[in-house]
């Protein structure tokens, strides 16, 4: 999708090193930053320089791909690949690139090898890439249903960011958004801050901005009360773990716009790829969820009246924060999962429908 | 309550002015502000130097003494009574408080009317403290009866501000906290944040603070995970309206924690005063709702590592946002009230019998 008016990926492999966009810097600062050794994939990974479970899968892999151009000794590749599923305990899709990378490499010796990576690394970004356009095909047929009743403008709101800025390029979430406003249908998107991070804001109405959909920031409190007024037609968030009987781990607060969707009746929707679902863990309580430096709440970054970026403390200083990042929304509440197979109901029949023929 | 050890009530009239603390240097600066005329304190309820219901309604009371202090013609008693009502849309003691001096002052023509006029709006406020005293007394039952059962810390979820800085002492939702800490009943607070402007944070955090009662900040979207894990025994907030049928307009994302509680089987208290209670609007659709500026969104303030104040721009420039102040909780969603009269029912039945006896 554009920044500036041209055509970008989030990860890509030029002259050695691995490029992604530091979406920490977002949105007061548009940086491509290299990445050159496993060390620095790992660390991209922990503090957020790349984010979205998608993202991190991509990241993973060419983080494999960096670790095998380093040294291609198996027990260094072993370890890289240890200690990049553990960078971030929540998001499926990590272990999954890092098992894949593994397998494909596994028994090869030959100078070939870091070809093979990079190959499988760019074919796991390329196969996102695919998938993110398929769930965008399959969720515009949804706000395309509520277009025809409605005729004016459809209101999404979403939570966090799973945009392209989370994946390879289209998005989860936003993928049927970009879809329906290429097709000419008029939407804008309530844009849920999303704290801490302020992820929406920062990068979902960032990247908004840059492909000119309408969209507006709002408090992550404020959702329940549009849609009491009427006010959301139907949201879209992502996942970062889905489990096989339909429950969604994502962002922390999707629960509570899921809940409010219920009660008011607006359709809730969650965007995915198959490479979210974990068919083995049973239960919403059973998921890790990651708990993340309370720095992250009590202090905040943004750019001063000089243009400057600065971060302040906004806490009193005795007081005490916590910051968990995800939170597990029941399958009830979800009205249908939108993936690049097709839409199904949250929930195990539904999901092995579509994938486990 | 105190404030670094010294007792303080968040309002009081010296030397011909209203003193006040102004609660938006909080928690980087505790700042006591004069107001010598109306004028001064229409705009400090507009600029929310004092914030909070009760605290509002005390305000006016006073900017209406002001108002006799500069010109006891009874046009501009008149007019300076209209525009302090219009100072913010959302808050009923405002008008209150208003309309009860109107009627002391109606007709009183002689030297005593500053007199009158001061009487009465400490009166005002005098009234306001024992009836939060009340709700903490009465509040503290609720919380006795938890603690019998459960013999640990009792975890109680608030949010934003409704604490004494709120009201002229103890608070409305945090009394019941005051007291329950007072007679020893071990509590801790999970304190919502409370984008916009972050109340939660600066001012009920650094108000429990100040009295020692354990407490953790939490980004507004934390509260459902919480819940559903077990780690919240009741919920207690305050209220800027109350309708007739109890129906609940308070802080925006207020709803959102309802509808986690009611999920999760955790009881959901709303304290307030009786003069919060409106008896004319039927419906939470028609109370008006406050839009605020956007850059309360938008810009955050805090202090940077040099310990200066700085106001930040956190949000993409090219980004629009919205600023709604209040939520409508349905009363469905709310356990009980918690008045100075008693506790009752969310319902017409369950408030007339306290009130309209």
């Amino acid at each position: 999708m554009r920044i500036e008016g041209k055509e970008y990926r989030t990860i890509w492999f030029e002259n050695n090193a691995v490029k992604i966009i530091d979406q920490t810097k977002l949105p007061h600062q548009f940086i491509i930053k290299d990445l050159k050794t496993v060390k620095d994939a790992i660390k991209a990974i922990k503090v957020m320089e790349v984010r979205g479970a998608p993202l991190i899968g991509g990241t993973a892999a060419y983080g494999m791909a960096l670790a095998v151009q380093e040294n291609n000794d198996t027990e260094f590749i072993k370890k890289s690949a240890e200690e990049l599923i553990q960078s971030r305990p929540t998001a499926i899709n990590l272990k999954w690139a890092v098992d894949r990378m593994m397998k494909k490499l596994s028994g090869i010796n030959s100078d070939q090898i870091l070809d093979i990576a990079l190959n499988e690394a760019k074919e796991i970004c390329a196969e996102d890439e695919k998938f993110c356009e398929n769930i965008g095909i399959n969720g515009l047929k949804i706000i395309e249903e509520i277009y025809i009743k409605k005729k004016g403008t459809i209101n999404i709101l979403t939570h966090c960011n799973a945009g392209w800025l989370a994946t390879i390029n289209w998005g989860t979430a936003t993928s049927p958004i970009y879809h329906a406003h290429k097709k000419g249908i008029p939407v804008h998107v309530w844009v849920d801050e999303t704290r801490p991070r302020n992820q929406g804001a920062n990068l979902t109405s960032y990247e908004l901005n840059e492909e000119e959909i309408p969209n507006t920031i709002i408090a992550d409190n404020t959702g329940g009360i549009l849609m009491q007024r009427g006010e959301v037609d139907m949201c879209i968030v992502g996942t970062d773990r889905t489990l096989s009987n339909g429950d969604v781990c994502n962002k922390i607060g999707t629960y509570l716009k899921a809940l409010a969707a219920y009660d008011n009746n607006v359709p809730f929707y969650v965007a995915l790829p198959s490479s979210t679902i974990d068919w083995e863990i049973k239960e919403g309580k059973d998921i890790p969820i990651e708990e993340r430096k309370s720095e992250e709440l009590s202090h905040v970054e943004g750019v001063d009246e000089n243009n400057k970026i600065k971060k302040v403390l906004i806490y009193p200083k005795k007081s005490k924060a916590m910051n968990l990042a995800f939170d597990v929304t029941p399958a009830k509440y979800v009205t249908n999962l939108i993936t690049e197979k097709g839409i199904c109901e949250a929930s195990y029949n539904g999901l092995k429908e579509l994938f486990k023929k």
